[in-house]
Parts: C-alpha cells; sequence; structure tokens
C-alpha cells in the first residue's frame, strides 16, 4: 500500500536528502520544489520519484551538486545560463527568474540555458513565469528517444513544449505542457506495467517496426508525423544549436554526452495593453470554451493544465501518494545520509 | 490546360491589379510578393490563387486597400501593429521589418498584430526573418474551423506554427510551417476533388461525428487531439487577446468579426554566441538528420522546409502554372481594372 505525504514535510525531507549530498539550501529547496510541483500535479515521471535518481547523478558524476551556474548577460533581453551540469531546475528557474526581470523592462526576454543534465518538468518553469504575472513559452532537447519521419530508430528526442498564461484571481494558469512525440516514454512504462496494448502507430520496435505491443515498443513515434519530428529538430535548433551546445550531431556521431538544454520565452502582456483587460479576456475565452457544446459522451470541456491543477489542489489536501518500492527507496537513503524522515 | 507565368512577371501582374485597386506601390509589391512566394514553394491555398479573393475583399469592405498601419512601439523588444483592416501580408511584413531592427539590438522581439482580415502563409513572414539571419517564429489566430478536444463542431482555429531557422550559403532556410489541425483545410477540398478518403480521424462532419467522406467533412480535427486543439487556444491568447481583439469570445457570442492576428517572434542569434558557428552547427544538425538510417522504403530524408524550397527553386525556373480557371478570372480583372496581362 502506498504511503501518503504532506506536500511541505515531502519537500522539506527532499531538500534534506539533497543537503546532505552537498547542495547549497537554495539550489536544493529549488530541486525539492520542482519534483513536488510535479507530483502534486499527477506528473510522476517528473517528480519525487526522481529524488533517487537525482542523488545518483549526483554520486556518479553525471550531476554536479556544486555547480558554478554562469550567466552571460548577453543584450538587454536575452541572457545564456551555462548549467555547469546543475540539475535543470536549478539552471531554469534561476534562468525564469532573470528572464522575468529582462522581460519587465525589455517587454520580452529570451533566457537559454546550456549543459544541464535533466530540465526537468518544462511545465513547473512556465508555470513560475505565468505566477508572477508574465507568459511563459518553455522548449528543451536532449537525447533521441523519438522516431524522425522518413528514418529508423530512435532519431530526435521527444523535446517538449510548455506555454503558461496567467489568468484571474483564483484561477489556474493556462498551462500547456505537451511532448512532440504522441505518446511520452511513461506511458510505454505504463502499459507495459498494465498489460494493455498501446494506440495504434503511436510506437514501432527498435527497429522501427510499427507495433501496440508495450513489450516491443521501444521508440516513440512524433505527434502527427513530420510535424511533431519537425517540431522536435526546431526545438533542438533553438535550444541546444542556439548556444553552441549541439546534441543531436555528437549523439548521432557517436560522441554522445548526457546533456540537456532548454530556452525560456517570457513575455510581457502589459507591454502589449492593460494587463487587466488581457487577464479579463483570458479569462473569458477559457469561459468560451468551457461553454463550447459538448460531444457525445462528453461532460466537460477542459482547457490545458486545468486537470493537473485540480489534482494539484486535492493532493495539497491529501497529501501526495508514494509507492511502496520508491519509499523503501527514499527511506534507506534517509537513514545512509542521517536525514530525518517525515511523518506518513 | 494550365498556362504558365514566370514569378517576376506575375509579381509586377498582381502588383498592378493592387495598385488599380487603390493599393500604395509599396503596399501592392508587399502583397504581391508574399503570394508569388507561396506559389513558388507550391503553397497554393496561399499563393496567387487569392489575388482575385483579396480584390473582392477590397470591393466589398472587408479589406481597406489605403488602410492606415499605426505602430505603438511599446516597449524596446516590444510593438503592437494595428493594420486597419489590412491584408496581412502588408501589415506582417512591416511588422517582421521592425522586430528584425528590435531584436538586433535587444536579442529578441515581439511584435504583435490585430485586425488583419488575413495573415497569409505564416511561414512567409518567417522565412523573411530567416532570410535577413535571424531566427523567426510566427503564430496566428482566426475565426473557429477546427474541433476542439471533447467539444462539438467547428470550436477553435486551425492556428498556424512557423518557425524559420538561417541557414548557411546556398542552402535553404530551415522552415517548418504547420496548422494545429491534423490536415488543413485545403487538403479536404482536395480529397473531394479528387474522389478519395480521407485519412481515419483527421476530420467530422459539421456535427462532429468522425467521417472519412470528403463530401462529408466539415472540420478538421486537431494534431494529436488535446495537443493540437490546446495549441490552438494558446495560440489565440499569444495573439487575439495579448493585443485586446480576442476572436473566439465574441465569435461564439454571436457577434463575429471577419478578423484574424498574428505574433511575431523574431531571436538573433548573434545574441548567444558566434552566428558563424551557430549556422555551421544549423548545417551539420541538418546533415545529421539527412545522414540518419533510412526508414523501409525511403529514399531519402527530409528537413522542414526543404521540398518546398526545391520546388521553389524549380519554379523560379520553370514558371508558375496558374489553372485555367484561375487565370480566365485573372484576365478579365486585368481587363475591367485595365492591367497589362503578362506573356504565358
Amino acid at each position: 500500500m502506498p504511503v501518503t505525504v504532506s506536500a511541505d514535510a515531502f519537500e522539506a525531507f527532499a531538500r534534506d536528502i539533497f543537503v546532505a549530498k552537498g547542495l547549497s539550501a537554495e539550489d536544493a529547496t529549488a530541486l525539492a520544489h520542482s519534483f513536488v510541483w510535479a507530483s502534486l500535479r499527477g506528473v510522476d515521471s517528473h517528480g519525487i520519484a526522481r529524488v533517487p535518481r537525482y542523488v545518483e547523478m549526483f554520486e556518479n558524476g553525471i550531476a554536479n551538486p556544486a555547480a558554478t551556474i554562469t550567466v552571460d548577460d548577453t543584450r538587454p533581453g536575452t541572457a545564456v545560463v551555462d548549467a555547469d551540469f546543475a540539475p535543470g531546475p536549478i539552471a531554469l528557474t534561476r534562468a525564469a527568474t532573470l528572464a522575468v526581470d529582462k522581460a519587465r523592462t525589455q517587454g520580452v526576454a529570451v533566457v537559454s540555458v546550456r549543459n544541464t543534465v535533466h530540465t526537468g518538468a518544462i511545465g513547473y518553469y512556465a508555470s513560475l513565469i505565468a505566477d508572477a504575472g508574465l507568459i511563459g513559452i518553455g522548449i528543451a532537447a536532449g537525447s533521441p528517444m523519438m522516431s524522425y519521419t522518413g528514418a529508423k530508430g530512435a532519431s530526435v528526442a521527444t523535446s517538449p513544449l510548455a506555454i503558461g498564461v496567467p489568468a484571474g484571481d483564483g484561477r489556474p494558469t493556462v498551462l500547456l505542457d505537451m511532448a512532440t512525440s504522441l505518446i511520452a516514454m511513461g506511458r510505454i512504462a505504463d502499459a507495459k506495467r498494465k498489460g494493455v496494448p498501446l494506440p495504434e502507430g503511436a510506437a514501432t520496435t527498435a527497429d522501427g517496426i510499427p507495433t501496440t505491443d508495450p513489450e516491443l515498443a521501444k521508440i516513440p513515434t512524433p505527434l502527427g508525423g513530420a510535424k511533431g519530428s519537425g517540431l522536435s529538430l526546431m526545438f533542438e535548433l533553438l535550444t541546444s544549436v542556439l548556444v553552441a551546445a549541439p546534441i543531436l550531431t555528437p549523439y548521432h556521431a557517436g560522441t554522445k554526452k548526457h546533456r540537456q538544454s532548454a530556452t525560456l520565452i517570457v513575455i510581457d502582456p502589459a507591454a502589449f495593453g492593460d494587463v487587466d483587460e488581457f487577464v479579463a479576456n483570458v479569462d473569458a475565452t477559457v469561459d468560451t470554451i468551457h461553454g463550447l457544446p459538448t460531444a457525445d459522451g462528453v461532460d466537460e470541456i477542459f482547457v490545458p493544465g486545468e486537470r493537473s491543477s485540480a489534482a494539484a489542489a486535492k493532493r495539497a489536501e491529501s497529501g501526495i501518494p508514494v509507492g511502496d518500492k520508491l519509499w523503501t527507496e527514499l527511506v534507506e537513503l534517509a537513514s545512509a545520509l542521517d536525514v530525518t524522515v517525515p511523518e506518513v
């Protein structure tokens, strides 16, 4: 039976673990907060299950617990953050703050992050930016896992895109957070565990043969064929290539490095008109979508981020469920690091 | 049999027609150039077939031939262009030039256009920006034509996204230009003409019932379900709502106006590192994609924009084919306006 831990208790717990692994209190907090955010919203693949994985990355030298993140403040509206192999949530939280500051004066800012080990949930940064009242767009790139139209095998990343738009008081941020693949890698693992077939056309074997068998499925297919694989390629150009840290080319040349990159674009609605009017129009548009006639068998129409936000509100009340295996792993980790385990 | 007209001759012809309808020489040239660009690339739906449609829009007062386009230069990195119901290619070409100028100093710029009647091929503006050596991102929004996940009927626009990245000398711009629907409206018309079925899941009837019959198909479905309809909604927020000219809400409230809006984001690669290195890495990434192992039955792997660019090179040599019906319409129009018809 899974245990349940309150979000605050879990965040403190994860922070303590990271501090014990050598992170500064500030960095440990940023990292722990991002995992709790994802777990609250039910995005378990980018949530607290990552805590032991990040500890492993610190131990085997993939991630740098004492990274010296450098910021190259290149232009009034732009900057490049070199993460020095810090975890994404640390480097990108900093990038988001910087981009928000710049966008408030320039109207728009782009901050690009190179040399991070794992960007984390890209929707988190778009959400942070929207919480500050601005529009956040985040894209990320990584190692090939997805097919590319016309090619055989894992060719490009499932590079995600997130867009967060602030809504009125008490309303959730309109937050789209999507991979460029038809289904996420996590969904293949999930189908495998449950022994259910995958949707037609959503994955191929390692050799590129279409399959619905989750045991054989290794490579997710791009969203809408050439559109999804094209988007993924463009995101590599707008992130890794933009900051002279290409991933695809060295990977396919056999000189792979474990590395991810990301670019955040922040737009200040105040630079385009009255902010209250903007927010009122966002809310009205959401209401318009909610009020559309429903398709047969549909009870309710949602806008992006709405269901995750409702899930988060529920888990903020009831706590975050943690599976047995993960909990055992975390308790062992805590014991080895002399970190207090929270009440469950 | 279709006639064939050289690109230059057609551009001059279209320009003369628009000048005869009251446009300034500069505006007429911008408009004609955008149509020829699309026709050269084989995007006939946004090409020279639009010439008589725009003339109609000028005649019935939907489009304003003598529009006073105003620019509100809001922040160092942003501006709002009010098109005064000028055709999109006129307002957006101006927006692209302004955004490029701003991005060269700020590193990034966002220019949003309100009150245009038809944005035209959004890829054209991304391409203009890439021709200037910068990265161009364009999104547009319009009237509902596509379904929204969970809703019945035409709910949101097939809002397109274009991303253009400059490549090395003699290489085509890497140019992704995609609708947020699975298939374009034009493809339904095409299947109807040819009497062939549509792909499964690509369209519904006016009542929202899935169909592959092009005679019954009225509403294209979003790319990847909730992802495509979510993207379309976000693009409405990032364009129309950003500039206080919402489209979806008045449309569904029954106070529809014929109107489109668009936002251009320009990023200067020079603000992120050495431009020569950037372009070399773009080219290397394209070469990497070209060099991937091909899937069974595939001869060649393409990057976005490559095939259209090859088509354009061919048509620049051989001329643009113009169908009988369109040519007759254009000749009649020219005769009524006392415009010289080019050699075919």
